[in-house]
């Protein structure tokens, strides 16, 4: 799968990282679906810790939740346990675990005052949840959908950089800009998604057509 | 299709005051893509014009923007002209007027500093985008999805109620308890509809291996 924006020698040094853990927890009989509940609880901790304006602490949260978020993924294939439930529960608790990170921008744009922030936490959270819809949409018509500038990787990276960069500078503009990053890479992504549904749409029915004549 | 807790009839009038507006529209050829777009501008407008603490003129909006929704399906069926892409982007912008009532509630929440308002404008919209998430993740599993007690139809009756009463009582808490009460009903209808998958998959798993016997 494309990771967009992230380069993939980053993820897979990620995956290089992980590999030992999802090991050991496998010898302890540990199941895939235990550590994909475990990733989102960190994840939505480290939301509200960063909503409380602590941005050091909930951005190290944060980057444990989605460093255990893809620890499910591994640990399923080493043990050979993933199950078609456990992708489905995991794809599902994504999409709160992506929420959590918008609802986190818009009540800090409501605490700060700043409706900048506020309106682009919820564009954020909008086009985070549009973009694997699309996605799921498109598939349940027998289409590819993974494609587009910003997946989930691209968009959770950008946004834990803005959370880290505010963390070491003080300065929570980083955060502000990085969300506006999300919304609007988000968004071109949706667009990109429906006009690939759209152009093979209209190839399968063409190619329909042709098969009448 | 069910409508949960809205009621059949109440649905079929809607359907039966829309038939002669479907006729006209297909006899001025217009096409339904036209009217799908259109539809979510003016619930667009709607919930532009409710977050600016207008409840009467942005709950008729709304409500002409939601019958402009049911009239796509309508002109398509009329009219035979309706094509898959028609329908995946029906469900793809009506993710969109879904977000923007919850966003209208949050913005309200954000300008009256009802932090309980603006918070049950986040659990509704997060709780609107994943029930029919987890409907199109099963129906590319090959599953159904569409079960539950608030659905899109439930869901935006509530919401409508809520605001017409704001509007007829200029009493606010009323659009606060029906934003709460999509938040609640739309969680459990993403857990009900999570328990239904998980369930057809075990049961498929089941026939599955009596097969191999």
């Amino acid at each position: 799968m494309s990771h967009g924006v992230v380069p993939a020698a980053a993820a897979d040094g990620a995956r290089g990282l992980l590999a030992p853990v999802a090991h050991g927890l496998a010898r302890l009989g540990v199941s895939p679906n235990v550590v994909t509940v475990a990733g989102l609880v960190v994840t939505l901790g480290g939301a509200t810790v960063l909503a409380a304006e602590r941005p050091l602490a909930g951005g190290l949260l944060l980057l444990v939740g989605t460093l255990g978020d893809a620890l499910d993924g591994q640990l399923a294939r080493a043990t050979g346990s993933g199950t078609r439930f456990g992708a489905f529960l995991d794809s599902t608790l994504d999409r709160v675990a992506d929420a959590a990170l918008g609802a986190a921008a818009i009540w800090l744009g409501h605490v700060h005052g700043d409706p900048v922030l506020l309106l682009a936490g919820i564009a954020a959270l909008v086009a985070s949840s549009l973009v694997p819809y699309v996605r799921a949409k498109a598939e349940s018509l027998g289409l590819a959908g993974a494609v587009g500038t910003a997946p989930r990787e691209a968009r959770i990276a950008l946004y834990l950089i803005g959370v880290l960069l505010w963390a070491v500078t003080g300065d929570a503009r980083a955060f502000l800009v990085a969300v506006i990053a999300v919304a609007v890479l988000g968004t071109l992504t949706v667009v990109e998604r429906v006009v690939h549904v759209s152009r093979a749409l209209r190839s399968a029915s063409q190619h329909h057509n042709e098969g009448n004549r």
